[in-house]
């Protein structure tokens, strides 16, 4: 699938902007690799969103109006949503080299509200997260995010509590990252209700 | 919710481009009433996606990078999606001036291939097109839109294809454009195979 050019390009070519710090941008390829393997093989069809982008000056210039002047802004909503069997699916990644936790800093106020809406209106929802030192990779449910956050003023989440709450998503050759295989096991069924 | 600053404005305030001469603003902010009242009935999540921007000039100011020249993109995706009932919710939204037919030209060859991959992977997907002339607002499912598409060289859809085919939304005081009531009775249950 095509993503908009420019788009395209702050993923690929641009230096990542402030406030996508703790964005992993190799963690970034190795989903959308696996993201065209579950679309080529009809597994699933999870795409990435457009960075969103804050227009601050316009102008005309041959027959349309162009952007002079614009910012990258905060996102509003995760990075990634699509379907897998006809359910919506929605997750945030995030890299981190902390050893120890994952700051809360990268993730935005209206990317909780996201969050919790989806989680309100029983959607698959979660945070992938890897601890690059560690070489770990977790997925952290969104009802296991949003109790953590609720429950705690902490400005990050242990890496216990990944451990505990969350699922170890193993290195594999194709797909890379084989995260439904986590879904299938955390959300299929009865456990869709934790949602 | 809040959408991306600059996108807002690009709805709000700027010269509709060239590649969205046929998305109607009137029927995208009743859309977006109707989508903010099911958020907060806790009936649905749906919401619209950012405008995509082509980046080609960016430049450091202060503390980071921003964007000196950018063009309005063509969508490869819709404009709406969300979920409803944990159910993967898709849509594109039109007006025509048309009293006869609906043109094709407004609904980009990307867009074909992203309702393409939702329709194959179950999700609920469909054009909302409205008439303006005639006041007829309809709901057309993706696989009948496809299956015209496929079948058809014309340049557009004929009224009486949604007529046959689609579903008209009625006007109502709140929510305006209640174009769930159509989803339910359309995907509910069994119906869900047509997809």
């Amino acid at each position: 699938m095509k993503y908009p050019g420019g788009i395209k390009r702050i993923a690929e070519n641009l230096e990542i902007p402030t406030n996508y710090g703790n964005r992993g941008m190799e963690l970034e390829k190795e989903l959308n690799d696996t993201n065209r393997y579950y679309l080529d093989n009809n597994i699933a069809f999870i795409y990435k969103k457009p960075t969103p982008i804050k227009i601050t000056k316009t102008e005309y210039k041959n027959n349309g109006k162009i952007i002079k002047e614009a910012f990258f802004d905060s996102p509003s909503t995760t990075d990634y949503n699509g379907l897998y069997n006809g359910k919506y699916i929605d997750f945030e990644a995030k890299e981190t080299t902390s050893k120890t936790s994952f700051p809360l800093a990268n993730i935005h106020k209206h990317q909780i509200t996201h969050i919790r809406n989806i989680n309100n209106n029983s959607g698959i929802c979660f945070l992938i997260v890897r601890f690059t030192t560690l070489n770990e990779t977790y997925l952290l449910p969104s009802y296991s995010f949003l109790k953590y956050i609720d429950n705690n003023q902490k400005k990050s989440i242990p890496r216990k509590y990944f451990q505990e709450n969350g699922y170890i998503i193993h290195d594999k050759y194709i797909p890379r990252i084989d995260y439904l295989e986590i879904v299938n096991k955390v959300y299929g069924g009865a456990n869709l209700g934790n949602n």
